[in-house]
């Protein structure tokens, strides 16, 4: 049975390639839901991909990822920064976890600098657009491998 | 076709006119909107009404407001000091919008005087109760005139 | 008719005794529920139980209680520290209500130490495992016999 | 008797529709203060405007208020941040004030987001431009009817 | 041999029911002792009960717990909030210890809402008044049955 | 020749025993300086009176007091939060300067808890109202006697 | 039967005129309880004099002046600084408390700036030497005269 | 028609030379404007000096020099630490200011350190003594030449 | 011509592979340089890889890498939370840089959770170990291709 | 006649040996002092040696030095953190003083990095066990023969 | 024999000209140095410039400085930020020191606003490009005159 | 083979006993490491001393002691308040380290109290002068003896 990797990508995400495209680009949700799965499949992965405004809505997102998720991918976008409840989420499900984020959080407004999810991450990879995605998911591949 | 202005309540605003009476008043939430309608009306504006609790179904009802709307009226409630992701909504969906709240949020307890929200509205409107609702529907016609 | 005790409890708390058992032990939420439902009854009172993951669920919860409860016993879990709106409506609905900790939060991160909630509540119970949500029922009891 | 509102202006404001105008716009002090003057005949008051640049002044123009005064519209400008000898006069005084201002506020340096004067004030009303000011006559007729 | 329960009052415990009575209640501090030591009794446990205002004197009636002593029922006062030392011998002497507050300390001056001792206690109950030291001996209790 | 003390009153309190008065008191400006000018007099001090509004005014009052001031005693209102040019007029003059305060400032607002003026001030008395002023100066004619 | 003042001495004060005698004076203990009880008699007030290194041992004597005392005048010393117990046994026994320090703490190092007792404390006496304390006792005299 | 510089100084700089001369010097405000002077002659600038102890009137000031001004020499005293209206009016006429400030404000005490002003100034210039009016001088007539 | 990518490594980074291996790993920095460099010939970069433990050595480094470099891959190590040198170094360089850190410093100890290189490099990559740089050149690779 | 050196301990210490011995060892404190009086003899003192949970009881002690103490060795525990009074008693006293600490306090929780006493004393010792006890007696022999 | 004044520039100075000209300006390191060293002959001073991208090496220039110099014009450029260092090295030569910016650091980034430097340094010129070094120059010549 | 100690000295300390010798004494560099090396030869110890004005210096040689050290004295000077760089490689050679001040830093300016050298230390000696290496070498010697 292949391994599956689990996409969350959290509020105004929707509106991905509409919005702020200074900021985050032309991409569509759509279209990188696709890259990723591109790259995953080429590590042998399937995907499952999930997008929620709700902050209950990306715990429950991380709690259906015990059953059968090899890692997740997880852009909480403004949830990083205000929220406990999907950093404990992630802490309680245990699956290695990558968070991106599209543009360099360090780099814009202070309330930005600071992620919940960072700190019970495998580690983070921010503003390098959509290609993040993509390296995370060859990290969580990488991390299949060893150790 | 008419212009539409959204009026959307955040947590709580569901219970107006029955908790904290000494503080909210006892208008009710659809005297509230009844009240909004009628000013809009007098503007030529349509006025679409929406409450929720939840901070994701406040994201969503901005997203919504994409789609044909003019300006939006927005109490966040409580989200306004704790939501970067409505924040970020409403930089995202880039209408003109006026945050209002019933009471004079500066003159009440310390985590009460910092907006998310305000830092991306056009304006806001504090402390003058039901009446702070329709001054913001008659700066949205204003802005619709000029500039 | 009987009085009835509504307890709400937060995100995460759906996989009690299946995630950091080290801290929260292995009790799970059913069975918690049925030790609740077992004291409640003990002193006279119905229960109501709520679990949900959103932080505008726990707020529908809570003005849910305003039809009968006589009190709330509840967890918040980590909305405890970041949740206005759940502040609000427990100040909104004016019961009597205890807040719960499974584990002692003082003892743990540092975010973990304020609790917008203990601010409204009428007493806080933290850091007994199941037994504090007992005693909260107890404590709820006694608060209907006297003043 | 006619009823008066006292328009305050703070520091820098005579320089209006000439410095700053992306910020604060082309209108001039005498434009403002008619178009003041006007809304508040439509409303039945008299107006009489006074600006200064010094903090003592507005404290002085804010104690004059309380002969006859029926409310005051106020933008202390710069001393919105600084002063609390103006923020005393408003509470000594004890007329229902209004504070305005041009720009929002909040959107801008850190150290324009707090305002003394916001702790006494009835309502506050920023961003709004000129309309600001007429929104806050409105909202004085409003406070006179009821309440 | 029966065990015994340590019940240790800290400063200004001894004007109990005697000051600031809307705070405290009516209860006197020899009616409290009562109170835990026919709870203890029902739990099968001795009691020996402690005030002093004296910082050094709780330490040193902590160290006397050592001897003996099956747990500890403290309620630390203002020292709560000053006292490194009462935190280190609490940890010291590593006995199983409850920490009680007659009144809601989150819910009062900013200055009460730390406590240095609710870092090693096992758990904390506040804003049930003399109930909340009764629940105090029954979690010990429970202590003693299980973990 | 008689030796003078300056009697400075800053912003407001020629409202005096006008408002707030369950803060203030009911003695009027006139009255306050009249029993000030009997207590100098007992002391066999002249007294020089002034009030003002304006921070200016009140480093002017200071300047002026150099030439032939035996002391100051000075209430310099909200100035005292925020004024470093008072404090610095005070230290440039050099002369022995009590501070004083109706209120006990260090019970209200936390901004009123620090005072610039308090550095450079040889003593402080707060809180007793009308009395204060008489200690003050009772105060400097001792300093006047021995150092 | 002749009212009473409290005299209460904190840490170190027992040292006085014998150390940082730049800072303090050279006037004893002994010599300064002279003459406050002097002061006191001017008045007809008899005077009972604490002193006591020990914080408890400050709360403790607090507590006695509930007992026939007319009013307190404390010097609480170094425990000013850091003492909640004595705070809260003043605001417990609930008499008329002026406070004295000898030096102008304002003026001094960072943590001698915030007194807690301030926070409970009629009146604060500051930086006047022994002169101070013959203050205190007169504003209590005319507290007992009036209001 | 000759350039004007605007020489602007601040609050207790009319006691130049004669308060804190281990600060300050002895050189008088006078003889200052006059050296001053002499250097704008040498690069072919009129002089126009104002002092005022008024923030206000440093703005008032600040306007004036909108009138033909080629630049401002400004020591804006003490305001330079708490005045956002003297920085609005710099910013507000938009004519190249240096700051000056005859002692180095960075070490001395740490209100000091912060400069309203300088956040609008085009440079700043402290520590140097009266010398420092000169280079400010200097330095304007530089920017006169190129830039 | 090769394109060529600078890899700069900075303090204790010489140590790798034999310093606390439980948070960096076994591999030695040899090693590491090899697979990046194997990594960059996989997208056709040449590499020059640095270590320096001196800051000013990085710096050095970096303006290094203007002649032909095409972009950066740089782990500052301590360096990047204490070097503002470093960081104007990258911002003077203007060259695209990623940068890397095995560990995921946003878990560790609160000093290094804020790098100030993050504020001036295109991405970060934090937490994945050795694979973190291959993912840097990847990254850089990518960013070759497009934008 | 010999010369003293007072060995004060505080809080908790009587526990030496015995509790958290890996942090604190296992010597007990009767060991320690005999130490202690070995090192002291050879150095040609006379040691007296107190141990007291009280934080007045250690000021009591440091007073006692004055008379005839060559210096003080200090180990302040839990006090070191809180007392504002043992602080002013040995700047009080004014003998060269050693402050002494166990375990490395600069490696523990934060409110441990912090000690009022540091402030006032001629040297610190920390994190060398007992040993750092005989360290200190050693400096304080040095200090009695030069400077 | 002639006096020298040393001018030493820190860490990316040697870009001079080259990077970031919007904010320091089009000319070259050498061309900087040719200008001061004219400025410095117009005055009869030799000039030795040295720089570096070492904070150890501007520490050593520092240090080259006793032997012989005259005074200090430094830009310590980024380490202005975060040397302690190099703030000693120039309190410990204890040569006149005129620290030098060329751009206004006070209206940039947070983290530009305090330099340890100037706390040390006689006096402080920012904002005003190359300039400010002859000016710097200018104000050495003086000091060397009087003071 | 004899082991080694290293001793390490940070910046500006080449300049010992003759910079601000009211703070560090006149001994100069050469003299202490004589002392040092004698008191190692006293317990057996070899010593190799090294001294650096260079952080990065200061990491080498950290990492040089390494091969064949038995343990470090180091005074990291100015560095201990900036450097995370000198406190990883301490942390990572994990050799037995004392840092050593020769004054009390815990007395002076603020930013001299915190040092990241302590975290990492096994002991910390400060404010003894000279003789603070000569009991640290001790110190380090006691350590090669027992545990």
């Amino acid at each position: 049975m292949q391994r599956t990797i689990f996409l969350i990508n959290g509020p105004n995400l929707n509106l991905l390639g509409t919005r702020k495209v200074e900021v985050y680009g032309t991409t569509t949700l759509a279209e990188l839901v696709a890259m990723v799965e591109a790259e995953a499949a080429l590590h042998g992965f399937a995907l499952t991909a999930v997008q929620s405004n709700h902050e209950g809505g990306l715990v429950d997102a991380i709690h259906a990822a015990r059953a059968g998720g090899f890692g997740i991918v997880i852009n909480p976008g403004a949830y990083s920064h205000t929220s406990v409840a999907i950093r404990d989420a992630i802490e309680g499900v245990a699956l290695p976890t990558i968070e991106v984020h599209l543009s360099n959080i360090y780099a814009r407004e202070p309330f930005r600098r600071h992620s919940f999810v960072s700190e019970v991450a495998r580690g983070v990879i921010t503003g390098l657009g959509p290609v993040g995605y993509l390296l995370a998911v060859r990290a969580l591949a990488t991390l299949g491998d060893v150790r």
